[in-house]
C-alpha cells in the first residue's frame, strides 16, 4: 500500500516553535510542554528574537539561525510577523507550518483577509503545506505530537478533523473518561491550504484510523470534499457534525473560521449520499464515535431495553420509536419462562423491563438475562436510571453487584450492548462517586456509556442506521457489478 | 378566598400506615421514616396483624382497632388485602386512602382491573377519596408529609402532579441541587379516583403554588382536564411532560399505569389552547420549572450569549435560532466601545461572545458587561464552556473570580439571566469539584443552571414562549371584553 502524500505531516524529524514566550499561560509554552510530555522523539527548536532561552532550551532569533533541518514549524507569532516567518520557513526548506496565529480572515477586516491569502499563495508556490491559520494543529500520540495535555498518551482508532480547536479539545472532555481514544486529531481552523477535503482523503486511507469524526464549518472545495467523504465512508464509519446550520450560526462562523457554511439541506444530502452520518452536536459526535469504536456491527435495529422505572421506561420507548429503533414485544417463550419465575408480576414485565417490578437484584438479573437474550433483538441497552441505581437502600455494594451482573449478561448475549448512566444532574459527592465507580467498571468491560436516554437512543439509532445504509449501498453496488 | 375541596388532603390529623413491615427495605418502613424525619405533627399509627410493634411503635391488627380518629391511610398491603382495608377505612370514617398497593389495572389481568374498579366504587359510595393505586402519594414539607427522604425540608413554589413515582423522585435528582423547591408533589399512579383533572384544578387555586409541573400518561376525563388546565395556565405557568407519545411508549404505559394515552396531536393542541407549555422529557421539565420559579418574566425572546469558544458559539447560535430565539447583532454603539477597549480584536466580538477572543479575565468581564447590557436583548445566557472554565491555566481561583463577576453582571443587567454549566461528561474529581463550587455560587446567586447548551436554550425558549403566548391571550381576552 502506497503512503498517502500527507503522511509526512505526522513524522517530522524536528519541530520549531516560533514565537515561544516564557509566559506559562502562553500557547507557545503549552506546545513545548506537550512535545515534552508526549515524548516527541525528534529535535525541538525554539524561536524568538526577544529571549536567549525558555525553560533552559536556547531560543534562536530566527528560523534560519537553527543549525539542523526543520521539518515542521508551529507558528505562535502575531499576524503582523507571519509573512516574514513564512519566507524564512521557505528558505529553510520547512515541509509544513501549523499556524496557531490568528486575527486573519476571521477578523472580517480586509487586511486580515489579504494577509491570509498572501501566506497561502507564497507557501503553495514553494510547496510548503499549511495547517490553519487560527488552529491548534496536530495530536498524534504515536508520534509524540499534541496540543492539549489532557489528551491520552494511549492511541486509539478514531481519527478526527476539526475546524474548531475548542471543539477538538471538548472531545477529550466528552469522551476520554468513557474510553474514547484517538489515532490522530487535526484542528485546522481557517484551512487556507489543507482543508476538510485533504484531511478526509488522508483519513480514508490511514491504516491507523478505523473510525472518522469531523467538525466542519464549511467546505472550500465542495466536489473534492464529497468525493473524499464518499471514499472514506465506503472504507470506514464517518460521523460529521456541521456547524452553521442556521443564519445565526453562519454569522457566528464569520468571526470564527470565516468559512462559507453552505446550505443546510445541501449538507444533509451530501452526507446521506456519501454514506456518512450527520450528527447534531459535539455530544452526539462523541457518543457515536464511542459506539463505532467499541461495538461490533449490529445485525439490525431491534433493541432490548433492560431497566428504568415505569415512567422512565415509557420515555425510553417513546424516544426509541421516534429515533427509528424497534422495541419488539416479548415473545411467547420468554413470557412463559417469566410466568414460571415470577408468578405474581410476570404480566408486568415487558420490553423495556421496568426494574421496579422486579426489585430483588438476583431476580432482576435473571429477568435481564432472559430479555437480553431475546432472539428477535439486535442491540441491548442497560438503563441505569439514577433514582434506582444510586438511591436504593443498601446502596453502592448492591448497585455494583448488579452492574457486574449486567456486564456479564452484555457479554453473554453476543449483541452490541450499551449502558445508560445518567449522573449529570446531582452534584452530591456520594452519588457522584458511585457513578464514577459504575462508569469505570463499564469502561473496563468495554461497554460504551451514554449519559442520558436521549443520548443513548440517538447514538444507537445512528449506529444501527449507518450499518443498515452500508448494507444497502453494498447491495446496490453488487447489483451494478453483476 | 374559599378553601379548595381537596385542601384537607394535606392536613390530616393522623396518618395510619397499613401493611407496615419491620423490613428496612420495605416501602412501609420508608413512609414511617419520612413522617418522622419531616416531623409530621399529627398522630402516626401502624397497622399489621403480624407484628406487635415496629421500631418501638405499637402495631394494631386492623384500622378499626386504632383508638383515635384516622384521617389518612397509607396502604402498603398487597392487592389481595386491599378490599378489606377499604371496608375498614370506610367504617373508621377515614377521609382519604393513598394506595402504594400495586398489581391492579396495570397488571393487564382481568382480576386486577376488576379489583381496582371495585375499590373505586366502594370508596366513591362512601365519600372516601383515593390517591393511586400504584403510586407514592404526597410530599408536602409544610405539613410534614413525604415519600422520599431526599426531598428538601424547605418548601418552594413549584407544585407537581405525576403519574409516575419514579419520575417524581427523579425531579429531586434533577432539580434540587440547582435550587428547585416544591410546594407539593403528588404521585397519583393509576388515578382511579383523584386524577389529573382534580389535581390540576387544586393547583390552579393553591396559593402556595406559583408554578405547576406535571407528568401525565393519560387523561381519564379529557374535557374536565382541559378546563382545569386552562384555568390553571391562566393563573400561573404550567409545564407538562406527557408520556406515551408513540405506539411503543403507549405499550409501555399499559404495564405502568394502564392509562389511555390519547393521540399525541390532541395533546399538542390541548396544551397549546389551554396555554400550558408541553415539554419533551423530565430534564426539560426540571429546567423549565427552575426558570419559571427563579426568573422574572422576560420582555421578549431576544438573547445575549456571553462566553463559549468559537465552535461552541456557532452551536449556541444554531440551537437558539432553531428554538425560535433571536440573537441580535451588536449595535453600532457597543461596537465603537469595543473598538476603544480592544483595538486588536474588537471585530471578532459578536453575539455570542467567543471568550477565547478575550482570554484576559478582567477584559472578558468588561466585554460581558457591555454585551449583557445590550438594550436590544431581553435575556442573558452565561455560557461556561467546560474546556474553558475548567481547563485554563490558573485553574479554579481564576474561574471562580470570573463566575463571581458574571453573577454581578447578571444582576446589573436587570434581565432574566441563566448559566450554562456543562460538567456531566468528565468524571475526574478536580473538574467535578470545580463544577460543584461554580454551581453552588450560581444557585446562591439565584440563577438557574442548565447542564448543556441544548437544555439551556430549550428552557429559555419555552420560558420566553410562555410569556409571549400569555400576553397574546391576555390581549385577545381584553379584545373580547371590550
Amino acid at each position: 500500500m502506497e503512503t498517502h502524500p500527507l503522511e509526512f505531516l505526522f513524522h517530522p524529524r524536528s519541530v520549531a516553535i516560533a514565537g515561544i514566550s516564557p509566559d506559562l499561560r502562553s500557547q507557545g509554552r503549552e506546545y513545548l510542554l506537550n512535545l515534552q510530555q508526549f515524548e516527541f522523539p525528534g529535535d525541538i527548536y525554539l524561536v524568538n528574537p526577544n529571549y536567549a532561552e525558555v525553560e533552559g532550551i536556547p531560543c534562536y532569533p530566527a528560523l534560519r539561525d537553527i543549525p539542523g533541518p526543520v521539518d515542521y514549524v508551529v507558528s505562535c507569532v502575531p499576524a503582523t510577523a507571519l509573512l516574514p516567518l513564512v519566507d524564512d520557513a521557505i528558505a529553510k526548506r520547512v515541509r509544513a507550518i501549523q499556524m496557531y496565529t490568528a486575527r486573519m480572515a476571521e477578523s472580517g477586516l480586509s487586511e486580515g483577509q489579504a494577509l491570509e491569502a498572501e501566506v497561502g499563495r507564497r507557501a503553495k508556490q514553494a510547496g510548503v503545506r499549511l495547517i490553519g491559520p487560527n488552529c491548534m494543529g496536530i495530536y498524534y500520540p504515536r508520534g509524540g505530537l499534541s496540543f492539549r495535555l489532557g489528551y491520552p498518551r494511549e492511541p486509539g482508532v478514531v481519527g478526527v478533523l476539526s475546524q474548531s480547536g475548542g471543539n477538538s479539545a471538548y472531545l477529550e472532555y466528552l469522551g476520554v473518561g468513557r474510553g474514547l481514544r484517538f489515532s490522530k486529531i487535526i484542528s485546522y481552523g481557517n484551512g487556507v491550504d489543507l482543508n476538510e477535503a485533504d484531511l478526509m482523503d488522508y483519513f480514508a486511507d490511514d491504516p491507523e484510523t478505523r473510525v472518522i469524526g469531523a467538525y466542519i464549518e464549511g467546505a472550500r472545495e465542495g466536489w473534492r470534499f464529497f468525493q473524499a467523504l464518499s471514499r472514506a465512508a465506503a472504507a470506514k464509519p464517518v460521523a460529521i457534525f456541521k456547524g452553521g446550520a442556521t443564519a445565526t450560526g453562519q454569522r457566528a462562523i464569520s468571526t470564527h473560521t470565516a468559512s462559507l457554511a453552505g446550505q443546510d439541506r445541501v449538507w444533509d444530502a451530501l452526507c446521506r449520499q456519501a454514506g456518512a452520518v450527520r450528527v447534531g452536536n459535539m455530544e452526539e459526535l462523541s457518543d457515536l464515535l464511542l459506539a463505532f469504536s467499541l461495538l461490533p456491527p449490529p445485525s439490525g435495529n431491534r433493541l432490548a431495553v433492560l431497566g428504568g422505572g415505569g415512567g422512565y421506561s415509557v420515555y425510553t420507548a417513546d424516544t426509541a420509536e421516534r429515533a427509528g429503533l424497534v422495541l419488539p414485544p416479548l415473545p411467547q417463550g420468554i413470557k412463559l419462562r417469566l410466568k414460571e419465575m415470577l408468578p405474581q408480576v410476570w404480566s408486568l414485565v415487558s420490553n423495556p423491563v421496568d426494574h421496579s417490578v422486579v426489585p430483588d437484584p438476583l431476580q432482576y438479573l435473571e429477568v435481564a438475562r432472559l430479555v437480553a437474550g431475546h432472539p428477535g433483538t439486535d442491540l441491548a441497552l442497560f438503563n441505569l436510571d439514577p433514582a434506582w441505581y444510586l438511591d436504593t437502600p443498601g446502596g453502592v455494594t448492591r448497585v455494583l453487584g448488579v452492574v457486574d451482573g449486567l456486564l456479564n449478561i452484555a457479554k453473554e448475549c453476543g449483541k452490541p450492548a450499551a449502558v445508560m448512566l445518567a449522573y449529570s444532574d446531582s452534584l452530591e459527592p456520594w452519588r457522584w462517586e458511585t457513578a464514577a465507580e459504575v462508569q469505570r467498571r463499564c469502561v473496563a468491560g468495554g461497554l460504551p456509556v451514554f449519559l442520558s436516554i436521549d443520548r443513548a437512543i440517538r447514538a444507537l439509532s445512528y449506529f444501527a442506521g449507518y450499518y443498515r445504509s452500508a448494507v444497502r449501498r453494498q447491495e446496490r453496488k453488487e447489483g451494478v457489478d453483476l
